[in-house]
């Protein structure tokens, strides 16, 4: 049962002061809150609000035009959860720029979640993505939304590894942060130590792996390590775990980290039977 | 043998008018002039300057600080393309904002290419990739960023599809625009008869495909057509040709168009023997 829509006719309003210069915010890099972007990510914040993972949603904030197209999501919302609806003009005022985007919402994530408990926690068969020092949002945003496609249990973070919950990560991911468990760790190494204690089969992706995508063994715990665009995993996780490699033509820059996570996750999940259905 | 560096001090230089304010110029929309940018499109430039594709250096625009660094990819463009080399505010003053990237270049591409002659010249074996409707950059630049990965010997544009030469789909197709052939068509369905006139066995990649997409039948001449990520491939077209999907948990949005189109190219490119080496 959503809450009935509060009017607001001021950028000044203190109930949407929350909202306000979120391009500013989403620099400091406030871990656990998060700006909520669009349709598509809304719905998704609905879904697993209250879940299992820790998300709630704090505020919901709208263009006028765009009520109507949203009344199925926002029913689907707790009452205690306000929904502000504004002018393009008192819009453009709280967000400090021009906000073509008509639908946010402000969410939490309390707590944040234990690496350990969660591997814990995973079933018996499970796929693993580890997000090796990934500093590009769009990336971490695509690895997201790959890994729900293809049956990810947990995608581990390192301690470097960029924040998920951050604005554009999230809108790239189509919301997929909110529903693929993750949980950070500290270096690579330990993250992977880990992963490798409870039984998971570890696999470094990179253009010089040993083994090609397609053709590595198969076990009931997979994790598929993932590093930065440009310098790849480094040498000291390489020489210590296995690795793969993605055939291509020989001379080019190495295929872009989102793809590279597809192209895997899609040979891993098929041949491992990790996707449902 | 490069020019020598021309020393640019005044934003208002005639000799550099054509940088004068990139990001408008974009939005006009100049078929077949082009705007590169940073080191590795630069350097696709160099190596493609004048080849069988009939791209053109026109001009290259430099800060100072970034001359070092590429001066081994300035030696490899002939001296009647003109260097120049500018401070940060100069830069600025001629973008019409603050400009981060210190590496530019104009380049021209005469004439543009015919899609029955391109088809023509195909070797017997060939993959070809149709962009049908793609009207987003990044994925424009992404398709063919994997095509050049992936053994692709064209790339089709739909009358509809942007123009792969646009500033940002350029960058992020890590200059592989200027490397992997392509040519523009008609309709989707002009072009799809067109290859398949010359032998193509042509597949639509779609989430409601037939065949899942690493057990489709291989053929010498494989066409995959990609249509956009919201709409898909149109009804007419899914109903006329074969079409395969990609396995993935049920009830989400579809891959992103690049991702897809990673893991499609690489099921066919390996499978098919369309990888060199």
């Amino acid at each position: 049962m959503a809450a009935p829509v509060i009017r607001i006719d001021s950028a000044d309003d203190p109930r949407v002061a929350a909202f306000r210069d979120i391009r500013e915010r989403d620099l400091t890099g406030r871990q656990g809150r998060f700006v909520a972007e669009g349709t598509v990510v809304l719905r998704m914040l609905a879904a697993h609000h209250g879940g299992r993972q820790g998300f709630r949603a704090e505020s919901i904030l709208l263009l006028e035009n765009r009520v109507a197209g949203v009344e199925d999501i926002l029913a689907a919302f707790p009452d205690d959860v306000p929904v502000h609806v504004v002018s393009q003009a008192v819009m453009d005022g709280i967000a400090g720029f021009h906000m073509h985007r008509g639908v946010l919402a402000l969410g939490q994530r309390i707590p944040p979640r234990d690496l350990a408990a969660e591997i814990e926690a995973l079933p018996e068969r499970a796929l693993a993505v580890v997000a090796a020092g990934i500093s590009n949002h769009d990336n971490m945003g695509s690895i997201f939304r790959n890994a729900a496609a293809f049956g990810v249990s947990l995608v581990v973070l390192d301690e470097t590894a960029c924040d998920p919950l951050y604005r554009k990560a999230l809108r790239v991911s189509v919301g997929s942060v909110l529903s693929v468990p993750y949980a950070r760790g500290g270096s690579t190494a330990e993250c992977l130590e880990r992963l490798q204690e409870r039984g998971f089969a570890v696999w470094g992706l990179s253009p010089a792996g040993s083994a090609e995508i397609s053709k590595v063994e198969i076990s009931a715990r997979m994790a598929l390590v993932l590093g930065t665009e440009g310098e790849g995993l480094p040498e000291a996780i390489l020489g210590r775990f296995r690795t793969a490699r993605i055939a291509q033509n020989p001379g080019l820059d190495s295929l872009n980290v989102a793809t590279a996570s597809g192209i895997a996750l899609y040979q891993i999940a098929t041949r491992g039977g990790f996707i449902d259905g």
